[in-house]
């Protein structure tokens, strides 16, 4: 016996959510048809929603409906100077979480990976060097991720910067906040040396 | 900064699933948007379609778009007058994977629970009156799951097929299949030592 056709095409679908199989697919299914079928309308129409009408914002590239995201828009930030470089949205929420940072940032949708046929068209090197000619960048922070392909992108962007007289910088990689030294690998730590501050 | 309007909409809806917390929506809303929209559109219209279409058949409470769900519609079934008796659909799709169970069943969506305010009624059991009543059921499988309220529920039902002068049988708890007795708990043991049967 299989479910009902309406009942196997949703199980089918919930499926191409990250991380959810076939038992968590059932259990979702039945969750909504049992508990909560206005949200299942509301979860139904906020997903056709998005997926008809968010797009990559003109300038940075993060997701948003209008053609310019909120960041982009807003004179305060562009006046800054400072551009901010990373791989995911959410990346861009993680620092706007901290409130410290005040410019524009430029949202790469992943990293350089030659082996996987991504080179610079495909994280929007062109968008970004079109943004670089035409604003105001003092300065560029490179906050990808310290992977090897994040490091390698971070270089690729720096060389962008320098043929066009732009401070590129590199976000500090070391010691966690709270952190404790026994527990962390030999690189971060030999980072956190060779990165030290005078007090 | 928040996500822009139609994206909140979209995490924000994500978490009416099950398990879904903040992260999980935001990473399930970017996978759909970066690397899926027609999965996502796909997604949206099987949700709308069963939230608008599924209900429950009129005979044993199951998940079905139909008036009568595939097994309850089938003359072969009806003609073996067993009843097996579970709480959950998944329930019936466990059973139906073994392809051993050839009858009808009865669906509680639930179990006995006073102290939630769970009565008779809220698990269908006018329902299963009646169909005990009109169908020539012989026999009665009580495959509630083993826990307090489980038991409670299939003595309720044992007692309804009393009345009716029909067979009441409870599926055998022991030791699982490929289990090890070392590892299993007092309460199953005692249950496996009490249900022995000759060899």
């Amino acid at each position: 016996m299989k479910f009902s056709p309406l009942l196997s095409e949703l199980i089918r679908t919930l499926k191409y959510l990250p991380g959810v199989g076939q038992k968590t697919a059932q259990r979702m299914a039945f969750q909504l048809l049992e508990r909560n079928r206005d949200g299942g309308q509301e979860l139904a129409s906020a997903l056709h929603n998005a997926m008809e009408h968010v797009q990559h914002c003109q300038q940075c590239r993060n997701f948003t409906e209008s053609e310019l995201c909120d960041i982009c828009a807003s004179p305060k930030r562009q006046q800054q100077g400072i551009l901010c470089i990373v791989e995911t949205p959410q990346d861009v929420m993680a620092i706007e979480q901290t409130a410290e940072f005040k410019g524009l940032y430029f949202v790469l949708m992943g990293h350089l990976s030659p082996i996987d046929g991504i080179g610079p068209a495909d994280i929007g090197l062109d968008n970004l060097a079109e943004l670089l000619d035409k604003h105001q960048i003092q300065e560029v922070i490179l906050a990808t991720n310290p992977t090897v392909e994040g490091e390698a992108t971070a270089h690729y962007i720096a060389q962008m910067c320098r043929s066009r007289d732009i401070k590129a910088s590199r976000i500090a990689h070391g010691v966690p906040v709270g952190g404790e030294l026994e527990y962390l690998d030999g690189s971060t730590l030999m980072h956190a040396f060779s990165g030290r501050r005078e007090l």
